[in-house]
């Protein structure tokens, strides 16, 4: 892993100062760097400057790089301004690497172009939502393509390791590739089963789930940005959207001819794909298991359970609260290490929790 | 709401000692109601004994109330069965609840026969996995057919009362319904998109946010069980299944298209879904608000995190906590009433934490 004082000196010029571009500003002023804000919403750039983020950037000011973090409609014309504009390193921020490398590619500058993409979104937006620690410890695509400089690479890892995030080195096509099936598509049917719910008959969502809940979370998130998002990867998404709809077809038969061999077998290619997911530190899926408690709803009582817990001894890995639809109690769902279940289960029951064994 | 007392006095007999067999001989059991257990497997019927769900039936018991606990194939026989072996009340826990009952229809017994589904089940099965608070706070769908006695619907809705879940009464055919849009559907969608990450190139993973993690975790159930329920429940799947294809190919129009417009509509009636689903307390859905916080991955972290949120007087609504997949840090989310946010935030920043403003 690269040192970042070395190679990325400053001034770091930001260009678009929503959460992520506010947030990296925010990170590199942190680590003492000169920060630079450009930004066609006046407001936005008031703000993000009085967060600290940085300063207005002013004719001659010389950038060693500039991050480029406007909407995916825009990012093609952006970066090749600041390509044209000088001789800094350029990176920029979007969630799709292909397009932006198209509108580059072959122009003076282009081996100064290396593009990003921290895996740091959010539903919320713009610069009130900011912080330096965004992308502490988040995944962060670093996407060099075949002419880029290894100076220029250089630089652009060096502010991911400064923002605190894991580098992820891809190629734009990979890249692309990836994030239609990690993201974009998920999101899509996602959205697909949520807009069934909103024709939902009265009275049937009464029996909505944790599961239902969990399947269409991310479909809240803002249709213009995602409808921007999805064009832009058009290609990779529709390879998999095709996939998609022949399984789907696959479904519909095996459903409607009752053959449960079909239906079992494309249910075990789900079970082995939740499989597939890393492991949250990276490595080997650890054995998980599920503690389930009951809890009342009251303000202290989550604290008291974390505190109990956290008096055991056993590291939680994660957290799920089921609130029942009717009543002042919920149940709470603690994945520990699979080894560690049973002496978290005693320990809780000794201090008078009603676990669900 | 009636009252449990009067109504069911028992014994309740329980056929198939599983995960919800044995939580409901649990809970009878506690509230002092004599419990008949019946299974075909003999360890699991000894395992249920042994736990203090109640005793095997012997020859001569005569139950008030026959609960059927067995998977979705099995029903309809073990139903017909326990109308005919005497003159109880017969209610089952499927996951379907049309299937049942034409089993039933035109039998002599038939108006003791009320079908019934709590919405309380788990990834672990088992009489071990059993408790009395397994239904503690969740809906319990409670389904009269048209010939159904009024007394044996009381007794029904007297056994959901007893386990302390909350009754929600739906005609079967309506029940699988919107079981089928709140719950299977959103499986075999879930299901579709796992699948492609089972097949994804080396390194494409790394990129594995919480989103595609949330919309394929219920895709690791078991492949044989919902097999039987989704063909139990085949013609309200069909026709979700229908609409879903239809969008699909929208979908694929749409981005095929480059049509913004069209996406975004699609898109957006995602969001009405999401914003369909009933509030956590079966009431309007409140304004939410989350607070992101950066937590150290250490035991004992996360109980000072909820004792300073308790402190603060904040209810907790929910939490999220995303790890990183290289370092010991997580970001947890703590979703709470909007209007409460800004004096978390305070509080908790007042207490040394990194927020995520």
């Amino acid at each position: 892993m690269s040192e970042a004082a070395p190679v990325l000196t400053g001034p770091v010029e930001v260009v678009g100062t929503g959460l992520l571009g506010t947030s990296i500003g925010l990170a590199c002023r942190r680590a003492g760097i000169e920060v630079l804000l450009t930004d066609v919403a006046s407001e936005h750039l008031r703000t993000a400057s009085g967060l600290g983020a940085g300063r207005p950037r002013r004719a001659g000011d010389r950038p060693q790089l500039v991050v480029v973090a406007v909407p995916p409609d825009h990012l093609g014309a952006e970066i090749v301004r600041a390509l044209e504009d000088g001789d800094a390193v350029v990176t920029d921020v979007g969630s799709v690497k292909t397009g932006p490398l198209a509108s580059v590619t072959g122009r003076p500058g282009a081996e100064r172009y290396v593009g990003s993409h921290p895996m740091a979104g959010s539903e919320r937006s713009g610069p009130l939502a900011a912080s330096a620690a965004l992308f502490d410890g988040r995944p962060w695509a670093v996407t060099p393509h075949q002419g880029s400089d290894p100076g220029a690479v250089a630089v652009v890892d060096a502010l991911v390791a400064l923002c605190g995030a894991v580098p992820v080195r891809l190629s734009p096509e990979e890249h692309d590739r990836a994030v239609a099936r990690t993201s974009h598509v998920p999101h899509l049917l996602s959205s697909l089963v949520a807009a069934r719910l909103a024709e939902a008959p009265e009275g049937h969502l009464a029996l909505t789930g944790q599961g239902v809940r969990d399947v269409t979370r991310v479909a809240a998130g803002d249709p213009v940005l995602y409808g921007q998002i999805v064009t832009a990867n058009s290609e990779a998404v529709l390879a998999l959207l095709g996939e998609v709809r022949t399984q789907l077809d696959a479904l519909i038969d095996a459903v409607s001819t009752a053959d449960r061999g079909s239906l079992e077998a494309l249910l075990r290619e789900g079970v082995d794909g939740t499989r597939a997911i890393p492991g949250k530190h990276g490595g080997p899926v650890r054995p998980m298991r599920s503690v389930f408690v009951s809890v009342p709803d009251h303000p202290g009582e989550l604290a008291r359970l974390f505190a109990d817990a956290g008096a055991s001894e056993v590291n939680i890995e994660d957290v799920h609260i089921d609130h029942d639809p009717g009543r002042p109690v919920g149940l709470v769902e603690l994945l520990v290490d699979e080894t560690r279940a049973e002496h978290l289960l005693a320990s809780l029951e000794s201090r008078g929790w009603v676990t669900h064994r």
